[in-house]
């Protein structure tokens, strides 16, 4: 609980709601369009590593509160402080944050409506994967004020080619839902109206397979894209073969050739 | 020629057709949506082996017989084995297979028809150029039997940005052709009727290049993909100024200057 | 100066225009399509070490006379020669070239307009932003004459997916700036009439932002791509506090703070 400076009103600044193996992190301070202040981002890293070890989980989605789903880092908060330090630890923090979404076991869905800006944009850049309503606007735009992007660049850059990624990081510009889409930075665009319970409907594919081959999965995906060729596929087929061993790849197996004794293959 | 346990009907399994420089293997078990079997693994990696020295062949064209392409690994096999170490040599094995499509000297045209799943999409992801009926599905649906597609992620991850890979990966989902194609996974998109016609043109493009200079730019290309950028320049520039002593640069050159002699740029 | 061998008119083959903190470098060779000769590379050499120190300049832009952007190397030129060493030390020079543009503290927009191929599509490709007008046409045609874009295909493939690339460079065919536009290799297309005063508008961003800001954030941008994820965050982080501590971005945030009072974030 902080008292939030603008509304007054005391509350959480993180709200988590879980249901059906599903973890909703919800940013909470709709008045500052849910920044991202230290507080904040102690929140995120307390459930983060909550979420870690809690084997009921299988799947977390990412939202805010209010009109805008991140509008990036606290410029009242920032502005209070002066010394270099202070911004090595905080943007250190914000990073640490982005990489523990990235290090979970599970799946990371962004639930993204209104704006996603600066370090806002990069969290959707940094989850697994993301939904957009068709409202929702993204923006790198730390540069209008003098404050290039740049933690939030390490992630765009890894999610959309490199010209349009230099583009909205130097020009600051806005671009839409569509244009995210197509740049690879959601992977789907719906109906504002929609946006829950397409994200809901997402969350419960993943939550329907099996929660040790989507934990392997995760870990698997981004290990493997850090390594050459040849390591890649050495290290890949020790996972899959290792995979093979369980038990919900067994009776997954087995169920599928009762069920299609006919044709035999996936 | 093996016994298919289904049909039980003689058959080659993999179908090789040589024309006019084009070589064409066909995955033959229609009956089982060709799937990858020790056997069809097996033979893949004869013929890749010959068409690495086989000089008369300047592209290969791989398709599949009957009502798909490739419906990844064979699943009967697979559950008639129970050890790791069997799974281990399996899974190495396949990614051979791959290493050596990207290997092989000359360019490897998919032709996709019907659906690609699993390492049937990995074979699309890892050839060098892919073609797609209208009709086709991919999907990398491994999770939805508890084993998750790892090795085909390591080559669907370096073919289409890192969300949708992410997606097709953990949720098992289908894709049409037409996502494929704005995703990088293929090339071209076109009617059915017209597909075997569509990759022949492309196959008789490549043909009718300059076969040392497309056998240095496919290694360059993927070698200098590796290196970091001054590098990758370095490495490509030896290369370029190699080419340029080649009898065919020299002639093409000359033949171009002649034909245009009023512009004289290319 | 230097003759030119078709027209006979003695005139700069690169012109440059400074306005408003734009510098506008112009290849001018159109009877050659601008043609990448020794001199031309020699020039942009030059121009490029005089930019590299010249903090009146805020950002460049690359753009052709006549006919074309650029038609790649100088064929004439090259089919005078017939040592490997030469070639070797031209392609080195034209790689020094571009690696200077990627190189250059401030923002380089490529201006497409006609034709942009081989070492000139290549150009394109290293710019760090490109706009076309809508009738330009983008290949990297070496292989038509049996010399494959290898050094080309170093900046095509860290732009475009990978078998977009691989097609491009086998098959030599061109692409409309619409197919370039969607594979990321130019960030918008516009009518050809608008072209100029598209670019213009979007320089005029980039001086409108902090130099000292745009500055750090190019070289940031290039060198973090490089990095595994973890060196990347710790770089870009360090970076981004020493950012906060410019004059620019304190009084860039004060002034957001001032006008914004009542919401408070960016």
């Amino acid at each position: 609980m902080i008292s939030d400076p603008v509304s007054n009103v005391s509350e959480e600044i993180l709200l988590r709601s879980d249901q059906d193996g599903v973890a909703t992190l919800r940013l909470n301070r709709p008045s500052r369009f849910n920044a991202l202040s230290e507080a904040m981002l102690g929140a995120l890293q307390r459930e983060l590593v909550e979420l870690k070890d809690d084997q009921t989980i299988r799947c977390v989605v990412l939202g805010g509160s209010g009109p805008a789903f991140c509008a990036g880092h606290d410029l009242v908060e920032m502005n209070g402080h002066a010394e270099e330090d202070y911004f090595q630890r905080l943007f250190a923090q914000c990073s640490e944050v982005m990489q523990a979404i990235r290090a979970l076991p599970v799946p990371v869905i962004a639930e993204v409506h209104g704006i996603a800006t600066a370090a806002g944009c990069q969290l959707v850049a940094t989850c697994d994967m993301a939904v957009a309503g068709r409202a929702a606007r993204f923006a790198v735009s730390g540069v209008n004020l003098g404050l290039f992007c740049s933690t939030p660049a390490v992630a765009l850059s890894r999610n959309i080619p490199p010209k349009a990624a230099f583009d909205m990081l130097t020009t600051g510009r806005f671009i839409d839902a569509d244009e995210a889409l197509a740049l690879g930075l959601v992977n789907a665009v719906v109906d504002d109206a929609a946006l829950s319970a397409s994200v809901a409907a997402k969350a419960a594919v993943i939550c329907s397979k099996s929660p040790e081959a989507i934990r392997l999965g995760k870990q698997m995906f981004y290990a493997q894209a850090a390594l050459p060729l040849a390591d890649a596929y050495r290290y890949a087929a020790d996972v899959m073969a290792c995979n093979m061993m369980s038990t919900d790849a067994r009776q997954g197996i087995e169920a599928f050739l009762t069920k299609r004794k006919v044709l035999g293959a996936v």
